[in-house]
């Protein structure tokens, strides 16, 4: 999917690729898809891969549904809940070291760094700092990535509160078409916290990872000519075997997440989009509808592929950071919120051995910091995030298009950038 | 794309083929892509042209962005302009005669034998009759086929009226890349009134016809492997060469719109999606966002694929029969919709043969029926329409899903159906 690298290893240090910096590569002035129609040169095309290259994609990710079929996450006739606004012209100015770097940066300098998109720091429940760059705007859906499993995570965790879904039951109790598979005697709770034993790997860009595979299957990528594996979702779940025993390391793998989905709708006699519409969008006074990609049978793919205003990424962490009680309504049941802050296990995680993220935890598809301020965060490759810091009560949502797919890529200027702002904030209420 | 008929032949009479009737192709009743997965012999896809079978477009006309890429049409921050309600039990027995019929049915039947999916009538502004069939609500969008270049059509006329289109000027002068084409020496006017003499033939589910190199050029179905044509609607239109003598003759081609499209492009600066939003959609108080199919380099069909709510429609409708003025403002110019109740050449359309049009003539993509009421439509193959009738100050927009493309095969029951609502809603005021 993209040039280099895996979700588990860390950057080459000092030998990295070089790639155009945020603002040469800026979609707007570089002019993609700019035209009636767009030049040859400057066109972004699913057909021939260039949606999913460097600098192209930072098009392609405010565009997504221009590319790809879709289905609509609605959010219905109730009223926006609308963000007050309390901007603070002081962080731009916050100062952070880096991972690993010997001179501090800007927190404005470090939204340049990670190709930032859009920005949005809501203090309080109020927006602090909000910015847009590229070919991103406050109206426009961008693609969220891999943030979408922590929808869904929420979803499926709700559920289980609730006693609709039993953490442990196995898979194959909810999904007998995955008895056979890798997936069957995994309980419901380890796919959830990734914690399942499988012979797949993710490793982003590299054409003989199982993840190649999973993308042309759900058509992520086009497929060529020839191509004659599964085309669709499911079917190729089924095609996962076991590799090890489930429980004991995580193992970040994004075909948990379409067990989590499939699940979700094998319990809830729901698709999983409608779930989503019914339990969140309609529920959290979101500004706009939200989409996600489908499949060629129509399942939304919801370990990667929701697409939604900045904004809504952000009320959807404020909800979280008030514990699931927001726009005047118990939106999720203060128990998940507090399963997810609480994280899972941290020996587990350990295992996949993430330089950025020293004893951290991952539970029911969220990235759990244990630091000081009990931070937790929803991660897509290429910068994507929501990260809500209890203690500082901030959330931030950010898009971004960074070169490189992993976030091990970004965390050396993120981490230390969110903190830095959660730790001003906390000292500088205003 | 069908089963078989032109849009310019009657159906055969007696030896037309059979198929389920409205009740017995419910795509709800039938299961289409019901369940997670859908069973295989449930599904409904893009890559094997089943979405373009009867009877399953009747679940894909009401789910067109599942199956393609589209760009959305926004309606914006502004409120809804609620047409009011005013629900008529008398209508469903209003009694007509079909064109070459030997006995009455009623205005309800008539819906049944269209394959209706949804169905509104305004009277004065106000909802006289609403339903929703099949797998249609008021709530999703339908795709509304050739209905779409009405839209396109108003918007072009609004740019002649401004003085910004020379409905005089031959496309070249706006469109150079189209200067040796068949269209070259055509006027915008020729263009509008699809008087434009051309090498191209438009016949719906035949394999040899230039409509359907049309559909794959520009994505509407799928292509085999081996495909090695054009793949975008700009790049097909270049290879339009001329037959005969442009001015003459109505001939019904889709390809005129997109080079509308392809000229609101070049005059305004912008998409014809972002025009549309602009000017007709941020304007007419609508209900929800519409959406476009785009091709592969972004480009709207603006020809055949605006997808919209069914009350959108109407309003649209509403807003001509109106003169233009709708929502507290003169949303068209007074004098665009005086030229399109005018009608084009009577002379040029009798040129088509239409069996079930006598007298009738298009105008600025328009059908305009010159009967005693004044009526015209867009209309849109397999039974997509709006109908506005001055006189009995009636609106009618409907969506459907019969087993044949062409209107030729709905005319016989829907035309004399809306002239008979026409005339009992003038006798009976309310």
């Amino acid at each position: 999917m993209t040039a280099m690298t895996t979700t588990s290893t860390a950057p080459a240090t000092g030998a990295a690729p070089s790639f155009a910096d945020s603002h040469a590569s800026d979609p707007v002035t570089l002019g993609w898809m700019s035209g009636s129609p767009p030049p040859l040169d400057k066109q972004v095309r699913f057909d021939d891969g260039s949606f999913l290259r460097f600098p192209m994609w930072r098009w392609s990710f405010s565009h997504w549904r221009e590319l790809v079929p879709t289905v609509n996450v609605a959010r219905g006739s109730s009223s926006v809940c609308v963000l007050p606004r309390a901007e603070r012209s002081d962080l731009d100015a916050v100062r952070l070291m880096p991972l690993r770097a010997t001179a501090e940066i800007t927190w404005a300098e470090s939204l340049a760094a990670n190709y930032t998109d859009g920005i949005v720091v809501l203090h309080r429940g109020r927006i602090a700092y909000e910015r847009y760059l590229g070919a991103l705007s406050a109206e426009r859906p961008h693609i969220a990535f891999s943030v979408t499993k922590s929808f869904f995570g929420v979803l499926a965790a709700t559920l289980v509160a609730e006693g609709a879904l039993d953490a442990g039951a196995p898979v194959r109790h909810y999904i007998p078409e995955l008895a056979a598979s890798g997936f069957g005697d995994a309980t419901v709770g380890q796919v959830l916290d990734m914690t399942t034993a499988l012979r797949y790997t993710e490793v982003y860009g590299d054409p003989t990872s199982d993840f190649a595979d999973y993308a042309r299957a759900t058509g992520l990528v086009p497929r060529r000519a020839d191509y004659a594996g599964a085309r669709a979702a499911y079917e190729y779940l089924a095609t996962i075997g076991k590799a090890g025993e489930h429980g004991r390391a995580f193992t970040y793998r994004s075909i948990n997440t379409d067990v989590v989905g499939w699940l979700l709708a094998r319990v809830s006699g729901a698709s999983p989009h409608e779930l989503l519409q019914a339990r969140l969008w309609s529920a959290l006074g979101m500004e706009d509808d939200a989409f996600l990609q489908v499949d060629s049978v129509g399942t939304p793919l919801v370990a990667v592929a929701l697409n939604l205003r900045l904004r809504d990424l952000a009320r959807f962490g404020e909800m979280l950071r008030l514990d699931g009680a927001y726009n005047g309504r118990q939106v999720v049941p203060a128990a998940v919120v507090a399963d997810i802050r609480r994280g899972g296990s941290r020996e587990a995680f350990a295992c996949a051995g993430y330089a950025t993220l020293p004893g951290w935890s991952y539970r029911n598809q969220w990235w759990v910091s244990h630091n000081e301020h009990g931070a937790y965060t929803a991660r897509g490759i290429h910068g994507q995030a929501v990260y809500v810091d209890p203690k500082a009560e901030m959330v931030i949502a950010r898009f971004a298009s960074h070169p490189l797919a992993s976030n091990v890529n970004l965390d050396p200027n993120s981490l230390p950038a969110y903190h830095a702002l959660g730790r001003h904030l906390l000292s500088n209420p205003g």
